[in-house]
C-alpha cells in the first residue's frame, strides 16, 4: 500500500512535495531516519529576539516542535521583561502590555470568527435560496428576507409576491410539469457552478482548504509544523468555498471548516503580537482557543466549545488557556449575535425549546437511538475511510473537480424531488428539532385536530394526519440518501464539515422513532408500558426531542465526543432536564462505536493521511520496553556520538552528512559512552557554517569542543570552536527498562521529540516521537510505515 | 514562627501528632529527611492482589503517592483481566464487570451525595426556622411548609396561625417590646445551642470534619495520603454538624464543606470496588468526580461542578473522568431534584430568571463591583489568614470551644434586630437576586406604583418608596457586619463554607449599587449617559442581575476561579447574555486581588497548614537549576547509596537504620556511581525481614544482589539474598545542569515522588518532591520550614 504523505486533497501540490520528496527520498535510501526527518534548508521564519544566531532554535517544515525547550523560551522572555520592568516606566508599560496582549488578542479573534461567522451564514443562506428563484425586491434577500414586509400571516410565510420562482421569472409562472422541470434544471445547474467554483479554487489557489481541517488542527496542535495550512490564503478561500460547497445543496456542514476558519484567524492575529509569533508553544495556546471559539459560532455554544476544545482538538491546554478560550468563545458568539444572521436574535438555525418533561420509560426508544447513532457512526467510518483510501490510491485521485461535479450532479438530482432534501440540511435539522404548535403549518405537523381536548397551550398527542404519513415516507427516502451520499462527499476537495450531515441523519432516525412512539401512544394508551403516564388527552410524547437525541447519538457515534457533545446540545435547548437522554443516547453511541471500531473519525483521518500525533486519550497497554523501540537495535551498527572534546570540524561535518538525523547526543567519550547532552542537527550546520566564515582561525582541523573548559592543545594546532552555547546540557534518558507505558506518557505530558535511552548509566539508544508512534501502530497491527513525519 | 503541621482544627489530636512528632523529631535531630519522613511501622491498608509480600507497595499515612508506579499497576492489573478475559466466560464477564464498575460506582457517588445534600437542605431549612418558632400542626414543618396549607394568596405567605413564634407559643401573642425580647432570646439561645453541638461533635468524634475540606482535598487530590480525612465518620459527624452549623446562623455556608460531603461518599463507596479500593491514582479519578457532584448539588450546575472540579480541586484529570465526573454530577443533580428540598423543582434556593437585557454602558457598575470583589476577596484572605495564625500561634487556639460560641453569640445578637442578617444567608441572597416583580411584597420591592405607565408584564424603573430607603440602610449594616464576622467564622472547629458568606457580600454590594443607578436613571434620564437607552417609563436598571454580578465578583476574589464560576452563575441564571457582565466582574476582580496577593483563600490555608501541594497552575520562574535543589549539598556528606552486589544484608540495614530516608539508589559500584535502580526503604525493610524469617540460610552476612546474574561466591558463603523485584529499574533522572522549571514541570505532569540527578552518567544527588516544594518557597522567600510532609 502506498501512503500519501498529505490529505489527498493535497497530494498534487508541487511545492509541498518537493519537500516531502526529499523526506521520502532519505528514508528510502537506506538511511535510518530515526532522528528525525531534519533536512538542509534556510528558514523562512523569523530570527529570535537576542538569538546570536539567526536560524537557530526554529523549525523547518513538517517537523515536530519540542514543547520543552518553547515554553523554556517564553519563559526565559517573560523573565527578562519582568526584570526589566523594575528599571523604567516605559518597560514597566511594556510589562504591563505584554501581559495584557493574550487578552487583546483573544478580543480580536473572537471578533474576527464571529463576524466570519455571520458573513458565511448570511452569503450560505442567500445562495442556498438563489437555486430556488430570486427576490426582485432586491436580488441580495434571501428567500425569508423578501418576503418579511409584505406579510403579516405566519402560514403565508414562505409566499409573496416578491419571490420568484426560477419558472415564474422566465415563464411568468410557477405551474405544471414544464414549470418543474425547469425549476428543477435550474436548481441542478446553480448547485454545479457553485461547486465547480468551489473545487477549482480550492484546487488553485489554497490546497489547504479543503476537507473539514480537525484532523490537521488536531495534528498542527500537538505540535507539528504544516506552514500555510492557517495561512491568509487559506483562510479568504476557506471562507469564500465553504459558502459555495454549502449552498451547492452537497452533504456537508460549515461547522467542521468554521474551526479551521478560526483557527487560521488565530494565527494570523498572532503576527500582530511577537510574544505569539515567535513562540510554537504560545501560538498554539491561542489556537485552542480560536479552536473553541469557532464551535461556540458552529453551534452558538461557547460553553460547548470551550469543552469541544479541550476535549476533541487540543493537546496542551493549561488553565490560563481554558478561561481565554471561554472569552474568546463569548466575544465570537456575541458578535455573531449582534450581526444576528438569523433574524431570530440566535446563533444557530436550530435552537429549539421543548415544554414537556420525557418519562423515564422513554429512555428505551433514546437507547435505542443510541444503539443506532453508534452503528451509523462505525459504518460512516469504516466506509469513508476505505472510500479515502480508494481514492488515494487509485486513479480516482486524479481527477477530483470531475468527482465533486458528478457528486453534486447526483446529490441535487436525487435531493430536488423531496423536499426535505431540497431545503437546507441546516433548516431540516430545525424542522425536525420543532416541536408542533397549535399554528405550525409545515407538514410534520399536519396532525388530525381536536380542539376540545386542548388546554391552554398545552397540545395533547394527536392522530397523525395524512400530512405526517407523506412526511414520513420523505423523511425515509431522505435517510437513505443522506447515509450514502454523505459517504462519499466528506473528503472531497472542497471544505466539508460532518457535524450537520450526522446530525441530520440522527434527526431523522429520531423523529421517525418520535412519530411511531407517538402514534403508538395514541392508540394504544391502555397498554402497560403506557399507562399511568400518558392517558388519552396527556402530550406525553415530544418527537422533536427525539430527534435531538437521535442527532446527538449520531455525532456521536461518529466523532466519538462525549461531554462537549452534550454540552453543546445542551446549550441548544437550554433546558437541564433534556440533558439525561442526551446522555443516554451519547454513551450508548460511544460504546456501540467503540466495540466495532476504537476510532473517531478525525483520528482515523488522522492516521489515513499517517499525521504524527501522539493520540492522549488511548492509553498504551502493551508490556514492551523502551530497550525494544530504541534505535539503533541489536543488529544495528551502534549509535552515531559526538564527542565533547575529542572531535574536529571535519569529524563532525562527516557525521553530519552521512547521517539524517536531526540530533545528536554528546558523550564524555567513544570508550565510556556517558552522556554530556544533546546538539540539533540544524544548530550544530548553522554554527559551524558561521564559524567557518566569521570566526578567525577555524580550519576543518579543529577541534569542536562542547565543554566549559577546554582541555590545553599544542600551541601549533588551530583555535578551538567552542559550541557549548547550542549543546543541550538537559536531555531527557530513560533507562532501558522503562515501560514503554511510561515513556508513551512522557513523550504525550512533556511534549518531547526525542529521549535518550541509558544502561548503568550508559548512553544505549534513542527514541523518538516517531519512533513512538511506529511502536504504537506496530503494536496495534498496523503499517508502521505509515507514519511519515516526525 | 511555628508552624504546627495540621489544620489547627485538628493539631490538638494526639493520634496524629504522634507521627507527626516524629517526623518533626527525625529533622530536628539532625537527619536530613530528603528523602521522605520514611519510618518504620506496619502497613493499614490491605494487600495487592498477587503481591509476593503483603506492605510492598502501599503507603505510610502522610506520605505522597507516587503516580507513575500506581498508574502502572493499574495497566498492569487491566492487562492481565483482557488476558484473562479469552480464556472464559465467566473471565470475560469479569473483564466487562470491571470496565463497568467505574460507571457504577459513579452512579452511587451521585445518589448518595444528592441524597445526603437534600437531606442538608431540609434539616438546614427547618432548624433555621425553628430559631424563631415552632409549627403546631407538626414540630417538623418549616415555617413555609407550615403556611402552605392555609395561605391562598401570595402576599401573607409567611404569616398563618399554625406558625407560632417562641413569643406567641409562650405569651399568647407576638406584640410588644417583651414578646420582641424573648424571641431574641430565644434565637440567640437557640443558635448557641447548635453551635455547641456542632463544635462538641466535631471535637469528639471526627476533627477532620471541620473546615470547608476544599484544601484538603487539594492536597489529598495531588497525591498525599490523609487517612480518615475521607472516611466514615468524618462523613456522619460532617453532614450532622453541616445542619447543625448552618442553622445556628453562623456567617457560613454549606456549597464548601458539601464538596467534603461528596468526596467522603466516594471514598467510602470506591471499597466497594477492587480495581479502586486498591489503588491510590485510581481512587483519586473517583474523588474528583465525587468533587463535582459536591458541587452540582450545591449549586444546582453539574457542568459547573464539573469544570470546578477540573479547574480549582484536580490534579490528574484525564478526559475519561471528565466524562464521568459529567456523568456523576448530572445524577446527583437529578436525585436532589427528585427529593425537591425546597419545594419548586429547582436545586437552589436563589435560581434567579431575568428578563430584561443590560446595556453596554452597565458594563462600568460591574466592573466597579469586579473591583469591589477583588479589594474585598484580598482583605478577607489577608485578613483571615493572619487570625487564623494567630489562633494557630497563640492560647486562643486551645479554646475551640470557647470560640464558637463567642462568635455564634456575637453574630446572634447582631444579626436579629436586622432583618436581612435574621433569616438564612441563603435567602438573602435570594431576595437580592429577585427581580421585582408586580406582586413582590417584600421591602425591598416597595417602589412607587405609577400603573399607568405598565405595559404588560413589564415593569418600568419606578421611584423608589420607602420601604426601599429602610430596605438600603439595613442592607448597609448587613453588609458591614458580613464582611467583618466572616473573616473570624471561617477556619474555627465547625465545618464552615465561605461561598455563601463571600457571595452575600457581594449581593448586598451589587443591590446597593444596583438600587442606586436604577434611582440615578430614574432621576436623571435626561443624562447624557442615560439617554439613548434608559427614556422616562422603560425597564433599563435590574437592580437583581447587580446583585447576581456582585456576588460573582466577591466569590472570584476569594477563591480566584474563572470559568467554573462564570459557569455556575451562567447555570443559575440560565440566560446565556448574563454571562458578559459576569465575565467582566469575574475578570477585573481577579485581576485586582491577583494584583494586591496571588493565592486564593484555598491555597493560602494550604500554604498556612503546610501540605505539601505542588500548585499546578503557578509557572516557576525563576532561574535555578537542579543541581542547586538537589541533595546532599555540596557541603554535606555524600548521598547515600547501595551497591548493586557488594553489600551484605548487615550492610544494607546498618543503612536503613541509620537514615530516614524513603528510598535509596542502587549503583553499580561506589566509585563508578552509575545507577541501575532505585528501592524504596519500606519495601527493603519487609523484604529483608521477611527474607530472614522465611528463606534458609540468609544471615547477617549474606550478600544482597539486586542484578539478574549474581556474581558466583565461594562455596562456603551464606546464599544470596536476590532483591532484583523490588527494584525500581526505571527510576526518573534529569541532569545537573536541567532548569528547576522543567523538573517542576516533570514533577508535576508525571506525578514524580522522587527524581535522581546525574552528571555526564554519574548518579549526583536526589531531588524529591518536598525539595521541590522548599525551593518554590524559598524562592517565594517563605520559609521552606513550613513545608512539613512529602
Amino acid at each position: 500500500l502506498l501512503f500519501f504523505p498529505l490529505n489527498d486533497c493535497k497530494h498534487s501540490l508541487s511545492s509541498r512535495t518537493r519537500i516531502l520528496g526529499m523526506s521520502t527520498q532519505a528514508r528510502q535510501s537506506g538511511f535510518s531516519s530515526y532522528n528525525g526527518g531534519g533536512m538542509n534548508g534556510t528558514s523562512t521564519m523569523m530570527d529570535f529576539l537576542e538569538e546570536p544566531l539567526p536560524g537557530v532554535g526554529t523549525y523547518e517544515d513538517f517537523n515536530t516542535i519540542d514543547w520543552v525547550r518553547e515554553k523554556s523560551r517564553d519563559r526565559d522572555r517573560h523573565r527578562e521583561i519582568t526584570n526589566r520592568s523594575k528599571e523604567s516606566t516605559w518597560a514597566l508599560l511594556h510589562s504591563v502590555s505584554d501581559a495584557f496582549s493574550g487578552w487583546l488578542l483573544m478580543l480580536l479573534v473572537g471578533l474576527l470568527a464571529g463576524s466570519l461567522a455571520g458573513l458565511i451564514d448570511i452569503s450560505a443562506h442567500w445562495m442556498t435560496d438563489l437555486k430556488e428563484g430570486v427576490c426582485l425586491a432586491g436580488f441580495w434577500f434571501n428567500h425569508e428576507h423578501c418576503c418579511w414586509k409584505s406579510n403579516t400571516t405566519f402560514t403565508d410565510r414562505d409566499k409573496c409576491p416578491e419571490w420568484k420562482s426560477w419558472s415564474q421569472l422566465i415563464l411568468g409562472h410557477g405551474e405544471g410539469a414544464f414549470a418543474y422541470i425547469l425549476n428543477y434544471f435550474m436548481y441542478v445547474i446553480w448547485a454545479l457552478m457553485f461547486s465547480l467554483l468551489a473545487v477549482l479554487l480550492v484546487k488553485g489557489f489554497a490546497p489547504y482548504a479543503c476537507g473539514s481541517g480537525i484532523p490537521e488542527i488536531k495534528t498542527i496542535l500537538s505540535g507539528f509544523i504544516i506552514r500555510g495550512y492557517l495561512g491568509k490564503w487559506t483562510l479568504v478561500i476557506k471562507t469564500i468555498t465553504l459558502v459555495l460547497a454549502v449552498s451547492s445543496g452537497l452533504s456537508l456542514g460549515k461547522e467542521g471548516p468554521l474551526v479551521h476558519v478560526a483557527c487560521c484567524c488565530g494565527n494570523i492575529l498572532c503576527h500582530l503580537f511577537t510574544k505569539y509569533r515567535k513562540n510554537e508553544a504560545k501560538r498554539r495556546e491561542v489556537l485552542s482557543a480560536a479552536a473553541a471559539a469557532g464551535v461556540s459560532v458552529a453551534f452558538g455554544a461557547p460553553i460547548g466549545g470551550v469543552l469541544f476544545s479541550l476535549e476533541e482538538v487540543s493537546y496542551y491546554f493549561p488553565l490560563k488557556t481554558l478561561w481565554r478560550s471561554f472569552f474568546a468563545a463569548l466575544v465570537a458568539a456575541f458578535t455573531l449575535r449582534s450581526i444576528n444572521p438569523f433574524g431570530n436574535s440566535r446563533l444557530v438555525l436550530f435552537y429549539v425549546e421543548f415544554h414537556m418533561p420525557w418519562h423515564l420509560l422513554e429512555l428505551v426508544p433514546f437507547i435505542l437511538l443510541g444503539i443506532f447513532g453508534g452503528l451509523w457512526g462505525a459504518f460512516f467510518i469504516r466506509s469513508n475511510i476505505a472510500w479515502c483510501r480508494r481514492r488515494k490510491t487509485t486513479r480516482l485521485g486524479k481527477y477530483p473537480v470531475l468527482e465533486v461535479l458528478v457528486v453534486t450532479a447526483i446529490t441535487a438530482i436525487l435531493a430536488f424531488p423531496n423536499e426535505y432534501t431540497r431545503m437546507s440540511t441546516s433548516e431540516l435539522i430545525s424542522e425536525l428539532f420543532n416541536d408542533c404548535g397549535i399554528l405550525d403549518s409545515s407538514k410534520l405537523c399536519e396532525y388530525v385536530n381536536d380542539f376540545n381536548s386542548t388546554k391552554g397551550d398545552d397540545l395533547p398527542d394527536r392522530a397523525a394526519g395524512p400530512g405526517v404519513y407523506t412526511a414520513m415516507w420523505q423523511l425515509a427516502l431522505a435517510l437513505i440518501m443522506k447515509v450514502f451520499i454523505t459517504i462519499f462527499t466528506f473528503g472531497m476537495k472542497v471544505p466539508s464539515g460532518l457535524f450537520i450531515p450526522s446530525m441530520a441523519v440522527g434527526a431523522i432516525a429520531g423523529r421517525l422513532l418520535g412519530v411511531a412512539v407517538e402514534q403508538l401512544a395514541f392508540y394504544h394508551h391502555d397498554w402497560a408500558i403506557f399507562s399511568g403516564w400518558c392517558s388519552p388527552g396527556a402530550d406525553c410524547i415530544t418527537p422533536g426531542l427525539y430527534a435531538m437525541v437521535g442527532a446527538a447519538a449520531c455525532l456521536g457515534g461518529v466523532t466519538r465526543m462525549t461531554v462537549s457533545l452534550v454540552v453543546i446540545m445542551f446549550e441548544l435547548t437550554g433546558g437541564l432536564e433534556y440533558i439525561v437522554p442526551l446522555m443516554a443516547a451519547a454513551m450508548t453511541s460511544k460504546w456501540v462505536a467503540d466495540a466495532i471500531g476504537r476510532e473517531g473519525i478525525y483520528d482515523a483521518h488522522i492516521r489515513l493521511n499517517g499525521y504524527p500525533f501522539l493520540e492522549a486519550k488511548e492509553e498504551f497497554s502493551h508490556k514492551t520496553r523502551a530497550m525494544d523501540v530504541m534505535r539503533p537495535r541489536k543488529s544495528d551498527p551502534a549509535l552515531t556520538v559526538i564527542t565533547q572534546d575529542t572531535m574536529t570540524v571535519e569529524d563532525v561535518e562527516a557525521i553530519v552528512s552521512s547521517t539524517t538525523y536531526s540530533g545528536y547526543p554528546v558523550v564524555v567519550s567513544r570508550a565510556s559512552q556517558r552522556l554530556v547532552g544533546f546538539v540539533l542537527r540544524r544548530d550544530l550546520i548553522i554554527s559551524i557554517e558561521n564559524a567557518r566564515k566569521k570566526q578567525d582561525g577555524i580550519v576543518s582541523t579543529s577541534v569542536i569542543c562542547f565543554t566549559d573548559y577546554c582541555p590545553p592543545l599544542p600551541p601549533s594546532s588551530p583555535s578551538v570552536l567552542k559550541l557549548r552555547s547550542i549543546l543541550d546540557l538537559s536531555p531527557f534518558t530513560v533507562t532501558d527498562e522503562t515501560p514503554m507505558e511510561i515513556v508513551v506518557d512522557i513523550f504525550r505530558k512533556l511534549g518531547l521529540r526525542q529521549c535518550l535511552v541509558t544502561h548503568n548509566g550508559k548512553l544505549l539508544g534513542i527514541i523518538t516521537k516517531k519512533d513512538v508512534l511506529k511502536h504504537i501502530a506496530q503494536m496495534a497491527n498496523q503499517d508502521p510505515e505509515s507514519i511519515l513525519f516526525n
